[in-house]
């Protein structure tokens, strides 16, 4: 008798008809002899709704009780699926994040699970029931509702996994699993079957959105074995695990892109050393987020710094720039907001030689100017113009040949 | 510095544009230097949409899902009235029902306070936040959500005042107090300055639906003045208190009624002790609430029964009684559910002789029949016709001169 922590996301429970088809879902592997606990997002776009409800109330929505607003969502379907699965014969009970016990530190809207209290959740799998969590929702120490960030659900099941040491972590979401590339851009995308984590890693921060990062790391972490894969047909899914078996390692795995991204060049910076704290320490305490980061080679000690932000944020990173450009004793700031990423992701692309040189041909092919480059042990991003973005995903899928089976 | 609690009814909370005008009120009785705790009630007509979707999921909805899922409604206001706030200025706090230290026995749907852990709400005043409290909800012991019952709100702020002590507890609806007779249907209607607690429950539980019955008992229990007022306008409202004043007494404080009654009389009851429980007991097992009995006197050992019931309830009456005639030995159940009633309400009734003539004079004058009658201590109720309700309130109305000023 296997314990099961599936997750089912927010188009999965959309409305009524497909609350109850998970319902059926989990009730199959009830009668198969599992023992189940599922973590459930909002309804559909109802996360979104209240944010703008919020929005009307508010100019400025005190972080504790949007947490409060928030969780609210998650609690009403996973309220909804309980009572699905009681109809179908199967007893079961909602937990909240309290209730869960998934204690968290205080910091709403982002807030990190500190420790799993599983008491209640083993209390109702004795009990015979299926346990159908909330998820997205902890509790403070002060005993207060925090919220873990926007697609957090899966952070949820994977935190529970680890503190369950369940047989099998489960993420049911609307596609078939992590696919080689965005398959909305790439027709001839395909899941994978397997993927390591810190893969998985690279291609969730460099654009797919399956899975949230944090929710990676803690996988990582917990070495929780996490299978993505869809609630809507009968997919094998992609399973996310320690290491990407041997003859897959020194491949490129999957592509990722970002489709809108922001170049923030600064010109004429003295090249000294602390010169980049001096920059970027501002930007941070603004809350501007900076991705890629390149420094040219000075030319009479002056040099250009470029780093890349979302393309929203540009305005605001220019702003602080220009409030310490005399102070650092820089000449200008200039920024392009139409450009995009691209990533090629694999394990032991750093240590193999070649991987770079393929990437840059096969976008020259395509007359793809590349505007800026960025590594990691197991990912080359290339910066290119954003209305290249989708030929550049298709061009590098076909020049690594993702679309034959591993 | 007075302690207030006060309670914001659905329509109080409907939209964005309202909750902000609901902060407004409260900011200003901060302002003015009181404390104040707010109750608040789900928005608009949210709780009814809830109740649909919980109905499109499960036929019949798990009692103890179904409170966590329409729990949320308040959550949800509670936490958008604490945000309007603090965007004016106003440090605020929501509090759920297990915040609010607001415990209950497990009757989901339903539950009954057993008690008032105030330490948190103390705690949040003496830091100077405004105190909002998610109304209709509870915890049981087993650190589940329980509600009280629709329109329990106002039992949430009643007993929050009973067990803060506060200096006064406030109801804000849509309406500018509780009037001398329905509104709507009498349009000389006028709102009371102020009414005992038992002239209160007998109003509410004959058809007068500002305020429920529970929260009037309670209020009663606890010796809570309670003013009904207005949150539209600036209304002086309706102060319900331990006793009407002295020249009040004995008079006729207003009319209730209900619109949709329906009548069941079982013929031919052999008239024996013991009858009238075996053909009730079965009833309330069945969960039909019986409203007036009337047992007519007997004819050669034989009486008629009647009850009535409310219109919805109608068949299932029927249904219940029919299993049961030949076991009592009765003759025959029939049933008429175009009924309504209409009730004269007032201290005193019961020992001053002339009110129930005066009651059916005018009932007479106006060519309206009167199917059963019953009385208490401060109440008589006649059933009629339905389509003849709203005629019988008027000229009750009038009979009893409830336009005049008190």
């Amino acid at each position: 008798m296997a314990l099961v922590v599936q997750k089912y996301g927010g188009t999965s429970v959309a409305d009524a008809e497909r609350v109850r088809s998970v319902a059926r879902r989990i009730a199959e592997r009830v009668e198969a002899g599992d023992r189940v606990v599922a973590a459930v997002s909002a309804m559909g776009s109802s996360t979104n709704e209240l944010i703008a409800l919020a929005r009307e109330v508010s100019g400025n929505p005190h972080p504790r009780e949007m947490d409060v607003l928030l969780s609210t969502g998650e609690t009403r379907s996973s309220a909804l699926l309980s009572m699905a699965l009681d109809d179908l014969g199967h007893p079961a009970v909602s937990l909240s994040g309290v209730q869960a016990g998934i204690r968290t530190d205080t910091v709403y809207g982002s807030a990190r699970i500190s420790g799993i209290d599983t008491a209640r959740i083993v209390r109702e799998l004795d009990a015979g029931r299926v346990v159908i969590v909330a998820g997205f929702q902890g509790v403070s120490e002060d005993f207060d509702i925090t919220t873990l960030g926007r697609g957090a659900s899966d952070l949820t099941a994977i935190s529970l996994a680890a503190g369950l040491k369940a047989d099998a972590c489960e993420i049911y979401t609307d596609v078939a699993g992590i696919y080689s590339a965005d398959p909305r851009i790439c027709p001839s995308a395909r899941p994978l079957a397997d993927i390591g984590y810190d893969e998985m890693l690279e291609l969730a921060t460099t654009g797919a959105r399956v899975m949230h990062a944090r929710a990676v790391e803690v996988a990582a972490l917990n070495d929780v074995d996490v299978l993505v894969t869809s609630s809507f047909e009968d997919a094998p899914g992609t399973l996310i695990h320690a290491e990407a078996i041997m003859e897959q390692a020194e491949k490129v795995r999957g592509i990722a892109h970002q489709a809108h991204v922001a170049k923030v060049t600064v010109r004429g910076v003295p090249d000294r050393p602390g010169i980049a704290a001096d920059l970027f320490e501002p930007l941070a305490t603004a809350g501007v987020s900076v991705d890629t980061i390149v420094q040219n080679a000075s030319v009479e000690d002056l040099t250009d710094l470029t780093f890349t932000v979302e393309r929203e944020e540009v305005g605001r990173a220019v702003g602080v720039v220009e409030g310490i450009l005399s102070e650092i004793g820089a000449s200008e700031v200039v920024s392009d907001p139409d450009l995009g990423s691209v990533s090629i992701v694999g394990t032991g692309m750093a240590t193999t030689p070649g991987f770079a040189a393929r990437m840059f041909r096969a976008l020259f092919d395509h007359d793809i100017n590349i505007e800026l480059i960025s590594t990691s042990e197991i990912r080359i991003t290339c910066i290119v113009r954003a209305d290249q973005v989708a030929e550049a995903v298709t061009a590098l899928h076909d020049a690594f040949q993702l679309d034959r089976e591993d």
